[in-house]
């Protein structure tokens, strides 16, 4: 049996290419060559080339790519066409604004379910979906046939969360506690650092120039120009 | 003048070096080599030494990378070793959520404000970050020396929020608000899209293996074991 890995960085990159996809579909664009969609939306075409090289043949020759067969088939390889059940534990300020978020976000994923501790909490709404007992963790998920756990809580608790996640056999997780959790092989950890993204601008306003996506390598002393 | 064109990828992918040294260098480990750092992170060495290959000669052939050599050139190639001042726009669950986490993460960004509409909210405060008016944003962004804006508004206002921060010299925005934001070229906006990491679960999820970053390539027919 062939085993393949691809990485995440690879899956991100095929959900970019997914979103640009739609965009262009939603403009009545037909056909996009790989140095097209590159160009508009600042994305490197060698890379797509490779990227969707790992799924089998997807271009044709002279035409490049059809636009509503590449969003169907990547639609498809990103599981995007199969409904998931998301609880999400903590329904602390994190937890309660990414029901919200998700709520509103037009994907495969519904989140059914904030889990909390706190007893003043359960039992209220957030949005449509309500707040429960820590407790009823089990019970939800197999009634709410739940198969993603969002944790949502401090860094302290979040490794045994995390432990109380497994058990009941939740194998996708995804991570907002800012530390790195463990688990077995078999079970997919996201962790979401929401610090790269405020470091990329830290990066930008590094630059001497404030020119977008571009660093200007710094003008040699005597190219200065004198001020009169 | 020399001009590259750095994308957001590689910046990322700096962030995430920069934090995997972190890691090394915690654990006493003096020198890296690319390979070791691609076997260590689940990384790619080819891509490490192309990214890093960007910024000048960081390798010694033979060893590898000096790890606190390395962790200093990239903090400060990703501006790190410079403050920022943060102020979020939108003091609603998202806008919140985050003033509590970049308050406890550490980095060189700090949040010094909230903006919000909402007269109910405004004087109250979240950790040590107190909401003002938004009619204030201007004299605020003069007297506490912002220099990044944090967009946490409802889609429809984005746009026009977006516009404000600009007009007060603001140049580098980070965007909650799921939808894409039109500046011009010398403002960089960084759309964090929350969906993305959900996808990447839909994709593991959609697998026929549970293994963690492996596809499997379904098994042939023929190759199915019988069952007694």
């Amino acid at each position: 049996m062939k085993v393949e890995k691809i990485s995440e960085l690879t899956t991100n990159r095929l959900s970019v290419y997914l979103r640009c996809l739609n965009e262009l579909s939603a403009k009545g664009i037909k056909t996009v060559s790989s140095d097209d969609l590159a160009k508009r939306f600042h994305l490197n075409s060698a890379q797509i080339r490779k990227d969707l090289a790992y799924f089998g043949e997807f271009g044709v020759r002279g035409v490049g790519y059809y636009v509503d067969n590449l969003r169907q088939d990547l639609t498809k390889i990103l599981g995007l066409d199969k409904p998931h059940n998301v609880g999400i534990i903590g329904a602390g300020r994190m937890g309660t604004a990414l029901a919200d978020y998700y709520e509103y976000s037009q994907t495969n994923f519904s989140v059914v379910a904030l889990f909390d501790t706190d007893k003043a909490k359960v039992g209220q709404k957030v949005g449509n979906v309500k707040i429960h007992d820590i407790k009823k963790f089990e019970e939800l998920v197999k009634k709410e046939e739940i198969d993603v756990a969002v944790i949502a809580v401090p860094a302290q608790y979040a490794q045994d969360i995390l432990e109380m996640v497994v058990k009941v056999g939740i194998k996708a997780i995804m991570n907002f506690a800012p530390i790195p959790l463990k688990a077995e092989e078999n079970i997919k950890i996201r962790t979401v650092d929401l610090t790269i993204s405020l470091e990329s601008l830290s990066y930008f306003l590094a630059q001497p120039t404030g020119e977008n996506g571009k660093i200007m390598k710094p003008i040699a002393k005597n190219r200065r120009i004198k001020k009169k």
